[in-house]
């Protein structure tokens, strides 16, 4: 990077001027003036206002100076969504440590290795996750404190709870949440510091290998916050962020920062509500119950929310609903549009904090036919502000932006991990030429929609020419039978790899066959729509599908559990 | 500042990874992929796609590459509002040189004295401004090159004008700005460098001494336009801006960024419409033939519009106007609501980019009985994202937000100047203790609210009290009579000062007399709206009021005008 040297030397500082660094506690600053009557609720079990959550914070970041932790230091939380997830958002990185938020969902072994790579120090605990890691005074040495918080004794005990330490906790354990808290000042003078700073860390959750450890700074969450909320709060009315939006994270606290919207949420000030563990029933009473009109979550989600509904027998009013993570098909779409929920889809990773794109509802938006609006809806959006996109070929060479050109995504933003933990290979195969490559194939439209084809290694390569797995099940997903589909390549001897298509039936359709299925394939190939070497050969019906601990399809498994020839 | 070192020295860039400086070619990214069909216009003259304006950003670089001006110098701008101080915002600090927006409404003296001590290598100067520094060639012996822009030229030539050398430029010109961009490759690779290099610079208009120079950075101008555009787009429908808003500037580009507009609305990818010089027919024809939904000025020139919107008879529809600069009175914000303007106030100033503040519109202000919503719209608003804001009392401490405590407002934000250009004691003065001092006198309310209640230094201290001339000025503004008003304090005997009303009435109303503007200062006694010694010892008629040359109120001319004891 070149640096300007201004000629003029008389450009510097007044002496006690304020250089202000992008730190997480000046996300706060709008909040502490015009929020402080604001509530932060934690499912039914909690709510108070603004001004009580400033001085938890507080409290929170004297627990952790009181155990001798220093800046530099790793805390980890495994919690469900909570008040107490968001309290450790701000008081870890603010107090100069670093937030580890480790994915419960990964499997034991998982969870333990992503705590000794991180190397956490201190460890707030939901009781609940106590059985994954019983070991850990032997299996992860790091941790010298944890901090315990039970919601089932919570329900018990009422009101008793502030206070009163538990005669029933484990041992090692340095104190339960609430009584640490009641137990510390409600003043605390956060330091200024370097904004680039780390202050956060957590582990993708990749199907090969190890999870890899991404890390990002404060000066890296603020302009992501910045940005993101902003590419929201631009959108028509009914689409996007409001200051009277009530919010609820539906995707977890532990899995890339939800996206960043407690921070967005937050720093606008808004009414927010911490649903803990996601139960449909419950997700639905509480977006019923306290008005929640902003959320986000992954594809999964949504099909929970549509079941719950459609039990119910209700619409959703006024409920803005950001999708990402994986892309939807056309055919919840549409069920989501029936059932009142304004969904968008957007495109970010666990390497990019993560949003980088989404979608935009302006006239233009509002003037499509129901099906054009549909199609787009799925499509990834346009990048967010600042952010820079290109599509390159094999070569590395800059594709057209004309809405057919595919090629690797690879892109530049102010928010995206500077590399992987203790990785340095992987770190210098996501960073090439000062661009982070996706791994993503991806074409972009002339109006700036990103539409993800598929993943480099999912993509299908069959005599030669490239097949979307992502297009072929978009267009077999109409088939009224369809409840799951995924579309894998399976080696075959004469064209390399041929599409095979694996589909988890609506119980009311079991008896679907092949020929039903691959029907809607023809049809999209008399229209144009799919290249004739696109329609599958062959359909496998499955009793469930195979999927990561974020609810992605496998891809991997699946193509391991039909790695042969099938012709 | 204190750093922090994380212990963990694993947290480092990889080889290839982009550090991504908060430059200002950075606004362009999301426009380059997202908005190249949108549009900018220059008044009836010129409209050209966002694609174009690229290549003509590019084309601005190259000229001043080859005038062989270099990063760090700086570069003048003298125009109205047009395509061209478009593209210089973006061309000039894109290439690391300065942009100086040159306040054409000072007196030339005064532009002479901002030219001489900025001292710019070029000047971009509008035909219509050549009187004003005839002389440059002596007296500003810092400019060496001239770009010279003639729009009566251009409409008489039409389409010739590009390519084409003009015979009668003056001598010391290097050449027309369409005819330079013309012979300039549309190529150029802007580079990355420090993003705390110097963008701009201008000078505030104040009206005592020589006016002293603010300086911004790139970082600091795109955080600005960040923030502000979020802060404006949170807000309800009609009152937010939205991706399809069309923008156009009533803030001068020559004025404080004309509030960083210019730059959000090219981040957004907004229709743009560049009014040139503002006279208020052509304004309105602007605003109804491009639809414009998004625009921002003083009060002045709301009044400009009102009046020519009264002469046509008609109303605006969809209008979306943001007022700051001096604080509205609430007789003219009743008429803009019913010409059918949706304004709102904000606060800043230029020394802080400008904006700090801003009115925020949601369900609770809806809800608002017409009155308080008039009253509230002429406050200015709650602190954007990342502002942080204190009311401090003669000693420095901070008085509680309970929207009665005044003091002296003293705000922290990303985007302000570091310091006075050359002038280091003012800096010092505005610069103390790591607060910028805003010399305004200021009360927040529990929610927020900030309403600016005086200058410092236009504060009446009578018999000992404080008696805000805000205060007193929207009182006696309800009377239909009033045209204009100002309230100063003038020397009194008896109490050390006492307000003076000065009044300038509306041409029907010229019988009005002194007993029934003040009627309404002893009403608002009586109702305990005003404290006894706020209501004015005397009123004063005058057939124009004094302004400064932003259209301020000039209250030290007032003072100046009635510095003996009245009585």
């Amino acid at each position: 990077m070149t640096t300007i040297l201004n000629q003029h030397d008389n450009y510097h500082q007044a002496e006690e001027a304020y250089g202000f660094p992008l730190i997480i506690k000046q996300l706060l600053n709008r909040a502490k003036i015009a929020s402080t009557n604001q509530t932060i609720s934690y499912a039914d079990k909690v709510t108070y206002t603004y001004a009580e959550f400033f001085k938890r914070i507080n409290r929170l970041a004297n627990v952790l100076k009181n155990m001798g932790l220093q800046p530099g230091d790793v805390v980890a939380v495994m919690d469900w969504d909570s008040h107490r997830y968001l309290e450790a958002y701000f008081a870890v990185p603010m107090s100069g440590m670093i937030l580890q938020t480790v994915n419960v969902r990964l499997s034991e072994d998982k969870v333990l290795y992503t705590i000794n790579h991180a190397a956490p120090k201190a460890l707030l605990l939901n009781a609940e996750f106590e059985p994954m890691i019983k070991d850990y005074r032997d299996d992860a040495p790091s941790i010298e404190h944890v901090i315990w918080a039970d919601d089932a004794e919570d329900d018990d005990a009422g009101s008793e709870k502030a206070g009163s330490e538990k005669a029933e906790l484990p041992d090692y354990v340095d104190g339960e949440y609430e009584a640490l808290l009641a137990a510390a000042s409600d003043t605390f003078d956060f330091p200024d510091f370097d904004e680039n700073t780390i202050a956060t860390t957590f582990y993708t959750s990749g199907t090969t290998g190890d999870p890899k450890g991404v890390f990002f700074t404060h000066r890296q969450i603020v302009l992501q916050t910045m940005a993101s909320t902003l590419a929201s709060a631009l959108n028509a009315e009914g689409q996007g962020a409001r200051y009277d939006d009530v919010y609820m994270p539906m995707t977890p606290l532990f899995h890339v920062h939800a996206w960043c919207w407690p921070y967005g949420a937050t720093m606008i000030g808004l009414n927010q509500v911490y649903p803990g563990r996601y139960l449909a029933p419950k997700l639905v009473d509480l977006i019923e119950e306290h008005k929640v009109t902003l959320s986000h979550g992954v594809p999964a989600i949504l099909q929970m929310l549509l079941k719950e509904m459609a039990a119910r027998g209700r619409k959703f009013e006024n409920f803005k609903l950001l999708l990402g993570g994986s892309k939807l098909n056309e055919g919840l779409a549409k069920a989501a549009i029936e059932c009142g929920i304004e969904f968008m889809s957007g495109f970010g990773m666990s390497e990019s904090c993560p949003v980088l794109s989404r979608a935009v509802f302006d006239d233009k938006t509002e003037s499509m036919t129901l099906e054009d609006n549909l199609n787009y809806r799925c499509l990834s959006g346009s990048p967010i502000m600042l952010v820079s996109m290109e599509i390159w070929d094999e070569n590395g060479q800059p594709q057209p932006m004309d809405g057919e050109s595919t090629g690797e995504l690879v892109i530049r933003a102010p928010w995206l991990t500077q590399n992987y933990f203790k990785n340095p290979d992987a770190g210098n195969a996501l960073w090439k030429g000062g661009w982070m490559h996706t791994q993503d194939i991806a074409c972009i439209s002339a109006n700036g929609t990103l539409s993800i084809t598929d993943r480099l290694k999912d993509v299908i390569k069959s005599g030669g020419e490239w097949v979307s797995s992502l297009e072929v099940e978009t267009i077999l997903s109409f088939h009224p039978s369809v409840a799951d589909i995924a579309v894998i390549g399976v080696p075959d001897a004469r064209w390399g790899e041929r599409p095979l298509a694996l589909i988890v039936l609506k119980p009311d359709y079991v008896d679907t066959t092949s020929t039903d299925i691959l029907a809607l394939g023809h049809q999209a190939v008399e229209r144009g729509h799919l290249p004739k070497y696109g329609v599958p050969s062959e359909v496998r019906f499955l009793s469930e599908m195979p999927k990561t601990s974020v609810g992605k399809l496998d891809k991997k498994r699946m193509r391991s559990m039909y790695s042969e020839n099938l012709i």
